[in-house]
């Protein structure tokens, strides 16, 4: 089964691009500095950013020497806006479904990826093909949105019975499916667990090295009171892990 | 700070006693049998059990062969129940404030404990202690009560705007005490996220071997139906890690 290409819809795209992350790139993301210190050393590394996307961390990455960079995406229409960003022999971009992406055993250092895993179908094939795809003491660092974030049937903070703004969760146990709209109708994400995230890693053969459950800090909701309710669940769950030696 | 003792208060106990795991011992605790996939072999290992309670896996640890056990706990009256079920010579109980234990480095090959540590306020120092008193190649397995659990200010049920069962989560990214109360008012325990448990075991230097999100299966719904909202937040979170050789 194919990965759902969402992001070919103009009329996604459209609203995608108004998003902070899309406008000002890595720095319009509130979970890079996180992720950023959960990565090695670019320098001299052969880097794979699965879900590349429009190309901000393949750019980034080659900006901080990489050895080489393969951006990989299922968006044609993304990956043309991220060539058309880099003019380098170094940066290679390819238009791949992750679920059927093979990577050649031993040809990376370090394997990123953004926001996109919660698309793939069959976490087990891919993991095992990353694990595989490392070179020993390589690393892999990715985001998704976190599960508790993904899980209910609906996906809006409400007022509870004793008046307090509660995210109304549900289903978190049920792995699959789940239909959200996001810009457009019908959008398909895979519900995992975070139980099924770390161990899937894990039984790929990597070792885990750091969780993190991103949300906005105390200190965040004090200079954006908007944000209040973001301290009631994580938006995204990142992990960093290791191959070994 | 010492961790509350609530055990010795005579209308808890009373309450606590009636639970199917203290009728029943460790086959009355439903994740058991997941706990005990996490565990490795007893025989002629050095046991020690955290907040062991009457001594229900102590007692399992010396049946299966352990050279020898120690069981801790806080409360005098659980311990004296501990110690007249065991009559030998290696197994033995101690009382102690999980906040203050200290056990020889180099002392235990499994540590075990279950749904003690949320009522422990210094984790670090605690992880730490474990992974010093490990040898090489030892085990630490242990369950708490699932941070979705323990975040929210209301632990009920309830029906959503949309008439759908949830759980309402707040303050899941809030960390620190939680008063709650079971059986008797004013139960102290302290909510931590997934990922502090994970990322507190690993700065330990620990390497985590797997996490459970314990909840009843879909097949344990359809046999007791009266289970079906504990589908949308497990219970427990069960961590196993190993101290590298």
């Amino acid at each position: 089964m194919s990965a759902q290409n969402i992001y070919d819809d103009p009329e996604f795209l459209a609203g995608y691009v108004t998003l902070d992350r899309q406008v000002h790139g890595l720095d319009g993301a509130g979970e890079w500095p996180t992720m950023r210190s959960m990565l090695p050393e670019m320098a001299g590394r052969r880097v794979v950013d699965l879900g590349c996307g429009f190309g901000w961390f393949s750019r980034w990455a080659h900006e901080h020497e990489a050895a080489s960079v393969l951006g990989v995406d299922v968006s044609k229409k993304m990956l043309e806006r991220a060539r058309s960003g880099t003019a380098s022999a170094t940066v290679e971009y390819q238009c791949a479904d992750l679920d059927l992406l093979d990577l050649e055993p031993g040809s990376a250092d370090v394997v990123f990826s953004s926001l996109t895993l919660h698309y793939v179908h069959d976490l087990n094939r891919l993991m095992a093909m990353i694990a595989e795809a490392l070179t020993p003491g390589g690393s892999v660092v990715f985001s998704v949105e976190h599960p508790i974030y993904s899980a209910p049937t609906t996906q809006n903070f409400e007022t509870s019975e004793d008046g307090d703004r509660v995210w109304p969760l549900d289903n978190y146990l049920v792995e699959g499916e789940r239909v959200t709209n996001w810009f457009v109708d019908g959008i398909v994400k895979e519900h995992r667990t975070v139980a099924t995230y770390v161990n899937t890693l894990i039984e790929s053969g990597l070792v885990l090295d750091r969780i993190d459950e991103f949300g906005p800090t105390a200190e965040a909701v004090e200079a954006r009171p908007e944000l209040a309710d973001d301290r009631h669940r994580p938006w995204f769950l990142l992990l960093g892990a290791t191959k070994p030696n």
